[in-house]
C-alpha cells in the first residue's frame, strides 16, 4: 500500500515535469518506491507501469521483496535501460541527474538518440523528506538500539581507554541489539582530536580533562539514527564549561525553533548567530542539521543558504559544534521530529554536560 | 615520494588528453594521489601545481596528511572549484566523468562558461590497478587480519548459530585485530539463502547439511581484503559435493591462468566455460573477479566483455560461483597478486571443502 502511494506520488509529477517516465538510479529512492533493498539496479516509473531492473545477483531477492513493480533482469545496466525504454516506445524520459554519473548520461545519450533525456533533480530531491508513521517507528527503533548501546558502553569512557576501543564496542553492541548495520563510521574523538569534526577513531588514550565526542548511529529496517554526545573525562576547565554551554544553548535554541513552516535557513541562523555572538562563529564549520531516513544525510538540509521550509513529519538533526584548531571541540546533536507547533526530540541521551571516568 | 610519482604520472597524461588540468572527485583517487583520507573534497592536478580543496570539516586533517599538494578551503564545492579554475586561468579542464554527477557537471558548465570541460573516464580508470610494494603489504596485512578473525570464528559455525551472529563476531574480531573498518557488509548466508549471491545476514539458524557462504574483508591502511569461503555443516550430499567440486575446479583453473599478459576476459572465460561445460552456466550470474585496493571493487574487472590485460603487480579476485534458485549456492573467492609468469594467492584460508560443526 505504501509503495502504491509513493509510486502514485511520482506519477502525479510526470505531466508537470513534461516527461513520460522517470528513471531512478539512487538505491535509497528505489528502496523507498519499491521495497527493493539490494545495492544495485535501476527503476523506471511510467504513467502506467513501474519497472525494476536488476542484475543476476539480485533477481531472486527482488522477486521476494517487490510486489508493486515489474522486475526484469539485465546483464549490463545501461543496455537494460536502453532496451526497456526502446521497447516501451518512450520519447521523453526524465533521469535522476544527481544520482547519474556524467559517464552514464553519455552512454544513455549515445544509445537513445531519439529519446529526449531530461535531467530531474530539485523536483524530486525531497520525495523522502516527510516520514510516515512506519518510517518514524523504524527511526525510533534505530534510536533505541543505538542509545542503549551507548549507555551500556559509557563505563568504558574513562582515562586509558582508546578511541577505537569505544567505537568498536559501541558498534558491536548496536549490532548485538538488533541493528542491521551501523549508520556511518562511528566517530570517537578525544582531546585534541575533537577539534576535527570528522575524526577517525585512533589509538589515542583518553586522559583526565579530555572532551570525548561520540557521533554514532544504527540502522533498523533501513532507517538510520544519528546522535552526537560530547562528554568530559574527570574534570572540566572553566573554558571547556563555557564553550560547552554556548554550543548547548545554540542547540537548545535551534531545537526550540523547530516547527512546521519555519524555514530551514532560519533554524541554522538561530544556532549560528548564538555561536557567532559569543565570538566563535569561525569555529562552527558545518551546517546545523540535515534530514535523516533511509540515508543518514538527506533532505532537508539546514544551512545558511538552505531553501525550503520544515514540514510536519520531517526528521532532522540539530547539531551545532565549535572546533578550536589544535585545542578541542564540542558537538551536540539530537534528532527531532517536526510537528505542527514544535518538535519531538527522538534521541534519548540527555545533553547536559556529563563528567565520566 | 610515492605521491610525487603518482601526481607525475597524471601530469604526463595531460598533453595527450589535450587538457591543462584534471579535476578529480573520486575520494579513493584523491587519497591515492595526495594521501588525504577524508570523505569529501576535490583535487585539481595541473601542469605545475596540485590543489586539494576541502570544506571546513577537513581542513585540519588535510593539512596533517597532505604534503605534496596545496590545500584550500571551500564552503561550497562547486563554487570552490569555479574560483580556483578561474583564478588559475585554465581554459581546458578534464574532469573525472565517472565520478561526477550530471548535476555537478551542469553546475560547473553553467559557472565556467569560457572553460572547455572535457570528460575523462577510461583514460584514468586504471591508474590504481598496478600496486606498489607498500600497497601490496597493506593488502597482505588486511588479509592477515581478516583471515585470523575468520579462523577464530569457525568454531561458532555449527547447527543453531544464526547468520548474523557469525557476521557480527567476524566483524568484531577483524576490528579487534586492527582493521580500520570492514571492507563491505559481511555476507553470511546459509541453506537456501546461499542461492542469493549478495544475501544479507539474517536470523536463519544453521542446520545440518547447510552450505554456509562467508564473504568478508578488512581494511588496513586504506586497503581492502576480499575472500569468500563456502563451508558445509555436518555432512555433505553427493550433489553438494559435485557442485562444490565444479566451482572449485573453475576457481583453480582461473587462478592457474593468471599471469602478466593474459587478457581479463580470458580469465573469466576459463572459469565460465568450466561451469558451463558442467551444464551450470546460467547459474553463474556475475563476473569472475575484480581488482582490489583502496576500493574493494576497482580496475581491472574480469568478465566476459572485459577489455585489457593483466599486468604484474595487479591484485584481483578470482570468485566463480553457482547459485541454484530456491536451493543453494557455492562461491569460492581468493585474491591473487599477478606476477610475470603466474600469480601468488594472497588469501590464506584453504579452499578444499571443509565440513564444520
Amino acid at each position: 500500500m505504501q509503495y502504491t502511494n509513493r509510486i502514485s506520488c511520482i506519477r502525479s509529477k510526470l505531466a508537470h515535469l513534461e516527461i513520460e517516465a522517470l528513471l531512478f538510479f539512487d538505491m535509497k529512492n528505489i528502496r523507498y518506491l519499491t521495497g527493493f533493498s539490494g545495492s544495485d539496479g535501476a527503476l523506471i516509473v511510467g504513467k502506467n507501469k513501474s519497472l525494476l531492473m536488476v542484475d543476476g545477483r539480485y533477481i531472486t531477492q527482488a522477486k521476494g521483496e517487490v510486489k508493486k513493480a515489474e522486475i526484469v533482469e539485465y546483464n549490463d545496466k545501461i543496455e537494460g535501460i536502453v532496451r526497456e525504454v526502446t521497447e516501451s516506445g518512450l520519447q521523453k524520459v526524465g533521469f535522476e541527474s544527481g544520482a547519474t554519473s556524467f559517464d552514464s548520461y553519455l552512454s544513455l545519450r549515445d544509445k537513445l538518440e531519439k529519446v529526449e533525456l531530461r535531467p530531474i533533480s530539485k523536483e524530486i530531491s525531497s520525495i523522502r523528506a516527510v516520514k510516515d508513521q512506519n518510517e518514524i517507528e523504524s527511526i525510533q527503533k534505530a534510536v533505541e538500539i543505538s542509545s542503549q548501546a551507548l549507555i551500556s558502553t559509557l563505563d568504558l569512557v574513562r582515562p586509558g581507554t582508546r578511541e577505537r576501543d569505544i567505537a568498536l564496542e559501541l558498534e558491536y553492541r548496536m549490532r548485538g541489539n538488533g541493528a542491521e548495520r551501523i549508520s556511518f563510521e562511528t566517530i570517537v574523538a578525544s582531546g585534541e582530536n575533537t577539534a576535527l569534526p570528522h575524526a577517525t577513531p585512533g589509538y589515542r588514550k583518553f586522559e583526565h580533562g579530555d572532551f570525548v565526542v561520540i557521533d554514532y548511529g544504527a540502522v533498523y529496517n533501513g532507517y538510520n539514527s544519528d546522535e552526537t554526545c560530547t562528554f568530559i573525562i574527570g574534570s572540566v576547565s572553566d573554558r571547556q564549561k563555557e564553550i560547552y554551554g554556548i554550543v548547548k544553548n545554540a542547540h537548545d535554541k535551534a531545537v526550540d525553533s523547530v516547527r512546521a513552516g519555519v524555514s530551514c535557513s532560519e533554524v541554522d541562523r538561530i544556532a549560528r548567530s548564538h555561536i557567532a555572538n559569543a565570538g566563535l562563529g569561525k569555529y562552527f564549520s558545518h551546517g546545523t542539521g540535515h534530514g535523516v531516513g533511509l540515508d543518514v544525510h538527506e533532505a532537508p538540509r539546514l544551512f545558511t543558504k538552505a531553501e525550503g521550509y520544515l514540514e510536519k513529519g520531517m526528521v532532522v538533526t540539530i547539531e551545532p559544534g565549535v572546533y578550536i584548531p589544535d585545542q578541542w571541540g564540542v558537538r551536540i546533536e539530537d534528532m527531532v521530529l517536526v510537528k505542527e507547533d514544535g518538535c519531538e526530540v527522538l534521541t534519548k541521551i540527555p545533553k547536559d554536560l556529563r563528567i565520566l571516568g
